[in-house]
């Protein structure tokens, strides 16, 4: 029998894995880290290197990189999220077969949290119609969300207030959503807030959370929209791949 | 100068507890501990308990209880808030004065993480108007909503969704908020699911999120919200006190 632990590792800072999560990783006999392709290397070095400050008996655990599957984007956004998602499960399973023939614990690094847009326990229910039957065992991690309003020092919600978590694609699509005084923007391809009214919005941005090369800058969209992004642009070009995240409030206390 | 640390120490699992939490807590030179009166002394032993566990050389580290204003809720409730953080700040202040009077460092443990419907970054505010200048850091911690969502092994959002992060009081007032395929409720006094049409709705519950006396309940509305109920009064009976929140989807993936 396979038990798969997703282990959310937070966002590259070391500081922010729990206890749970070193525990974790520590009691697999499998670690599966995917390469996501040249650019986005920072990503698989900052899981190796996790691995090894953090894994107090590295020889017992063995450590397993492969290449993830890639998106094929010519069918419709959804549909070709799906075939990706059952590509990848495939490639788990043939890991899984090859390196646990007998069973065992397998970890799986997981940035930030598993539950927040993630697709790893998707993935996860695609195991069994790829005929594998494994435990599943989910440990929290602190998101880049936690990690804004941190370093940001604010809270995420206005007092009594509720939250919105959303997508860059659906703001674009729907505007400023009803019901919420605060909106907190992830998986954005660049800039959807240019599309909202810039009156009284403001922005707390941040790029690169948790790392060393974290980047934030904050205030009226009016005037630091454009500021935004021109950095980003810049930060994409230094470092071949960018992580950005935002909150975005209505006239917010101050 | 005081630096006061707002750490989240997630929700009484120690091993959710990240090492920057572990490393601010034995940072600090004073930790202030609230206590909430008797019905809720499992949360002040809880802060105990870890505060014992973490700690690596108490005997630098001076820990200091105090009893939390209580809230007046004869007026409105946002003024009444108001002033009861305006309340709590004048309490803090006199202890760091007290205990401190020539500056060092403070930690403060929040519950979950500082940024997520928790008052500690609005107290901190009125801390200069009770005539305190302190530098604020904020350390990130695990929220019962992450604990609910690795429990129940289950993502936040639908694929590609947004989701809704709402208080039980705006549930009852305002029902299901638009633009929300997840609505994940906070704070309720009980039961504002009731509220809502039972048809297509699905509820995971999780009542001592993280704590041994953890309690699970998923189903569709129709099904489980009796039973929610009742569990719910059985539990606050038998502990004095409860805390609960629930994440709700229409006719969610399955």
């Amino acid at each position: 029998m396979i038990t798969l632990s997703l282990i959310g590792i937070g966002t590259g800072n070391l500081d922010h894995v729990t206890l749970a999560a070193v525990r974790a990783l520590n009691n697999a006999d499998l670690i599966l880290l995917p390469r996501k392709g040249e650019s986005k290397s920072d990503l698989i070095n900052l899981r190796r290197l996790l691995c090894e400050r953090l894994l107090e008996a590295p020889v017992t655990t063995k450590i397993v990189e492969f290449d993830l599957p890639s998106r094929d984007d010519h069918n419709d956004y959804l549909s070709a999220v799906d075939d990706w998602h059952a590509a990848i499960a495939s490639v788990w399973a043939q890991l899984m077969d090859e390196h646990l023939p007998n069973g065992g614990r397998v970890g799986m690094l997981v940035w930030g949290d598993p539950s927040l847009y993630d697709s790893s326990l998707r993935i996860t229910q695609r195991l069994s119609a790829a005929g594998k039957q494994v435990d599943i065992e989910v440990v929290p991690g602190i998101t880049s969300l936690q990690v804004l309003t941190a370093e940001h020092k604010i809270p995420l919600n206005a007092l009594a207030e509720p939250v919105q978590i959303t997508t860059g694609r659906r703001l674009r699509e729907r505007g400023w959503p009803n019901d919420a005084a605060t909106v907190a923007v992830m998986l954005d391809s660049g800039g959807a807030f240019t599309t909202l009214p810039f009156e009284d919005t403001y922005i707390w941005w941040g790029a690169y959370l948790g790392m060393d090369k974290q980047c934030l800058i904050k205030g009226w969209l009016s005037e630091v929209s454009d500021q935004i992004i021109q950095r980003r642009a810049e930060l994409r070009d230094t470092h071949g791949w960018i992580m950005d995240i935002y909150l975005l409030a209505k006239k917010p206390e101050m």
